[in-house]
Parts: structure tokens; sequence; C-alpha cells
């Protein structure tokens, strides 16, 4: 029974071992000898379960659509107040730190690979559309003030900041600095964009959830 | 004295050539024996001028330095309005429109490119504290109020949203659609971002200006 089980171990420690390399060092540094290396496994072992790197790539995506796919759902039937968001964006943030690699060099990922690129496109539209609602939900309730064109501006800026933070660091930081690049930082990042249509009780509270991020 | 000039002609052309090809087709898709296919000269007469690609980008990027160079210095001796913040991004983003080869591809070409990428980062650290430099200007008017908090968040996502706009574009809207990416809608983005903190009359006429852009 133990035999029967081993591919399935081996393919996810294949992609474990893969996550961690990647974000470590950076996806077009690490090829499928190093992985294979890393886990002392034969490249035939490895070939066996993935054809190639973007076999891996592809995999590691899907867990990380997988991973924002309740967290994109619209809220349900209640409506969404300051928490809402903060809570969404922690989430979000935990979810691409676990796939910090693909935010680090995502041209060049995407651009490899036309399948994913749409993927991606179709997750980035799923999220600006979700923080649409929010902000709909918030104004409704009165937290916000906010027109129908600001909160589409908005929304593009939400997932402009969230999706290319890392790679800002890395440019304007230097190569050096990618490992301490702060997750924190980016959700405080984001917070600042909507902050200032925030009113009353609902800004109060977001300028004190932003301070644990700083 | 036509055959003198001949060799700084031909380096220019070179250069010319090589960036309408590389804003059309993205520098990735484009060699060295294409721009001189184009041009109708000779691989070996292109190398006399420049040894390989990464020259010529280069060249280019200096090229794109010296276009922001004024653009970035502080605003001499007066208080910045409204206006400077607009003209600053109109200038700025038709400079960036004019070397959009470079933020079609970033990441894959500052990685190639370390001296490249300590100017890149340079450039936009310069960007961050012009911003910095110009809301403190509006806030000692009374035509903005932000804190310094605010204040700095604001120019980093502004650095940000002019930095990735073109690349959020062609990722969000696909490969496609990258020709036809507006610039005028990133000033409008960037606009969006810096119109919560104005004041008065301030907001009122950046809501004027940035209608241009819509």
């Amino acid at each position: 029974m133990a035999e029967r089980k081993r591919p399935r171990r081996t393919r996810e420690r294949i992609l474990g071992t893969a996550l961690l390399l990647f974000n470590g060092a950076g996806e077009p540094n690490v090829t499928t000898a190093d992985i294979a290396d890393e886990m002392e496994i034969s490249p035939g072992n490895l070939y066996y379960h993935f054809r190639n790197k973007d076999e891996i790539i592809a995999e590691l995506f899907a867990g990380f659509e997988r991973s924002l796919d309740s967290l994109l759902a619209s809220p349900e039937g209640r409506s969404a107040g300051v928490e809402d968001l903060w809570f969404l964006l922690h989430l979000l943030f935990e979810a691409m730190w676990d796939h910090r690699f693909l935010f680090r060099d995502l041209d060049d990922i995407l651009s490899r690979n036309r399948k994913l690129a749409s993927r991606f496109a179709l997750i980035m539209r799923r999220g600006a559309r979700t923080v649409i609602e929010l902000c709909r939900s918030l104004v409704a309730t009165g937290a916000m003030d906010a027109s129908q064109h600001e909160i589409a501006a908005l929304a593009d800026n939400v997932a402009i900041v969230a999706t290319y933070w890392i790679s800002y660091q890395k440019i304007s930081a230097g190569e050096r600095a990618a490992e301490t690049v702060s997750l924190d930082r980016a959700a405080y990042q984001v917070l600042s964009l909507i902050a200032p249509f925030l009113r009353g009780d609902a800004r109060a509270l977001l300028v004190r959830l932003s301070r644990d991020y700083l």
C-alpha cells in the first residue's frame, strides 16, 4: 500500500520543492535538474511526473487559482464592511506571497505561456470586479463616498498595485532586497488607495487596521 | 563632407529603426538582423556601430533618461500648482510612450542588464521624489490635504501605476490589445490617485483637466 502511494507523494514533493526554489531564487534561475538535485531523485523520476518546467509552473499556478477562488467569490447576501476589505486583502496577499515567484518575473513567465497568460488575465479581471462590488456595497451603507467613475479607476489601481508591488520593490530596491519584500507593506499600499474615499467610522477603522501593517 | 557625416547618420538611423520595431513588435521579438533588414543595410554595417542588441537598448534608454532629466528636476522657486502636476504627467507619459518597448517587457529587459536596472531604479526614485515635492508644495498652498504618510504612500502608488500601466494593459487585455494601449488613460489613472487629496478649486480644476483624458 505504501508503494501504491509513492507516485503521488513524489509528485507533490516535486511541486513543493519547485515552489520553494522558485520563490527563493527566482523561477528563471531554477532548472528541473536543480529540483531533482534538491530532492535527491533522478531527472528521469522527475520527468515521469512532469515533462518540463512549464508543466510544473502550470500546476503551481492552478494551486494559486484554487486559493483565490473562494476569495474572489462575491460577498454572500449581506453588505460588505471595511473588515471584509481588510480580510480579503490579508488573504489575497498571503496567497500571493506563497506563490511570489509568479510576481517576481510575471512578464517573463506569462510571455512563455499563452494559456497561463489568459488564466492570469481572468484572475485580474475577477479581482477588479470583486473590488468594484465591495466598493458599491460600502457606498450603499454610507461608509464610502465615490462615483462609479472613481470606483472603476480605483479597481484598476488596486489591481495594478497588488500585482506589481513585488516587481516594483525588486526594481526600485535592487535584486538583493527581493527577499525582504513585505507583503504587509503591499496591503498598506492598497489600503492607502481606498482610504481617501472612506467616511467617518469606516475611515477611522481602516486607519487603525492599517497601523498593524506598518 | 557628406561622406564624413555618413557614419553618424547610419548610427542614428539604426536607433530610430530599432525603436520603431521594438515599440511595434516587442523588443524580445526583434533581432539585430531584423533591424538591418528593415534598413536594407548589411549586418556587418550594423555591428560596426553596435556590437549587439543590448548596446542599442542602452543607447535608447539613455535617450529616455535625457527626456526625463528636465521633467524630474525640482520645480523652480515658485510653488507648484495642479497645472504643473498635469503638465508633468503629460510630458512623462509622452516620453514613456516614445519608449514603450521598455515598459512592455520591463522585467525581461532589466533582468538581462544590471547596469540598466540600477539606472531605471534611479529614475523611479527620482520620480517618486518629484511627486513628494509637488504634493508638499500643493499642501503648503492649501490645494491639497494629506499627511506625510499619505504623501509617501501616494508617491509609491503613482510610480507603480505609471510604470506598470502598459504591462497591466498587456496582461489584462491580452497581447492583441497591446498596440491600442492609451497613455491618456494612464495619465487619468494617475490623476485618480491624486484627486481625492485635492481641495476646492484645485480638485475642480483637476476634474476638468482629466476630462480631456477620457
